[in-house]
């Protein structure tokens, strides 16, 4: 699908998001459903998901300002399936890079302690408007402490050019 | 314990080891027990374990030839609980090197192929010699392309200043 499908489907899922938008209003008494936006959470058990690849921004990247770091990429079961095969994640996948410091010891890069964790979370309704995911990051992995107010700007632009992975940097590698 | 202790140890373990070799010859019509050099395999499933850190080893450091890459390493459930509580790993623990290429792409540390991959068993009396560790690595992780002929000199030696970790250099990273 090129630029012009691209747009034409963001459009028609701009409307789509309008109605969900005036909809919720109507409903806010009842209890939150599986479609709130609560459904972006840290995960309590990540560390014991599948291990899908690391990757070091060093101070060399143009990237290392804002995410500097060890990336210890990791998928949950629900995802782990597609991941191998390369083809789009089902729906509650969830993709998270937890996000730690390093120090270089002798030409060694050693992991360090927490600076954030993030998440992708596979909606393709809810959050169509941002290719089918949801984001969000903790400071510290923190769970009281979010950073995404804007998933578009500050997360979707940049896997925006993944469309072909589904959004998704991380490959498999066996 | 002291390298006086230790040598006596190693001595007594000898001794083991040589009353060991000699029934085996007598038992080689047996099913092969537990306790045989067999149970030094790579183990099939070693992706799904915890991912306990990745370490890269960068052109700069004196390891890089012999074991330059990206280092992800994993332990098996049996040892998972000792990892976090920074206590001797018991029998049947195996931690495992999943040592990977990298390629450095605008500054970023990017995980390649498979070099190697090496694991460290827990079986305190047959490997007593070595910490109460056998170890093994496989050239590209092919189980068919062992590397340890002399787990001693190959891997113990570079082990043994981590005698109060049991021999282990990971450390949990919460």
């Amino acid at each position: 699908m090129g630029m012009i499908g691209y747009a034409k489907a963001g459009g028609e899922m701009a409307r789509v998001f309008r109605l969900v938008t005036a909809t919720a209003g109507m409903l806010a008494i009842l209890p939150i459903s599986a479609e709130s936006a609560d459904d972006l959470k840290l995960p309590a058990s990540f560390r014991n998901w599948y291990h899908v690849n690391t990757m070091v921004i060093d101070k060399d990247s143009p990237l290392f300002e804002a995410m500097g770091g060890m990336h210890n990429v990791y998928i949950n079961s629900t995802g782990e399936a597609a991941l191998k095969k390369g083809k789009p994640y089902p729906d509650k996948t969830m993709l998270l890079v937890d996000l730690h410091e390093f120090t270089i010891s002798d030409g060694s890069y050693v992991e360090g302690p927490r600076k954030a964790t993030a998440i992708m979370l596979k909606n393709k309704k809810k959050y169509a408007s941002t290719g089918g995911w949801g984001f969000q990051a903790w400071a510290g992995g923190d769970p009281t402490k979010p950073l995404v107010t804007d998933p578009t700007k500050q997360c979707f632009e940049c896997h925006q050019p993944k469309k072909d992975q589904d959004y998704v940097y991380s490959t498999y590698i066996p």
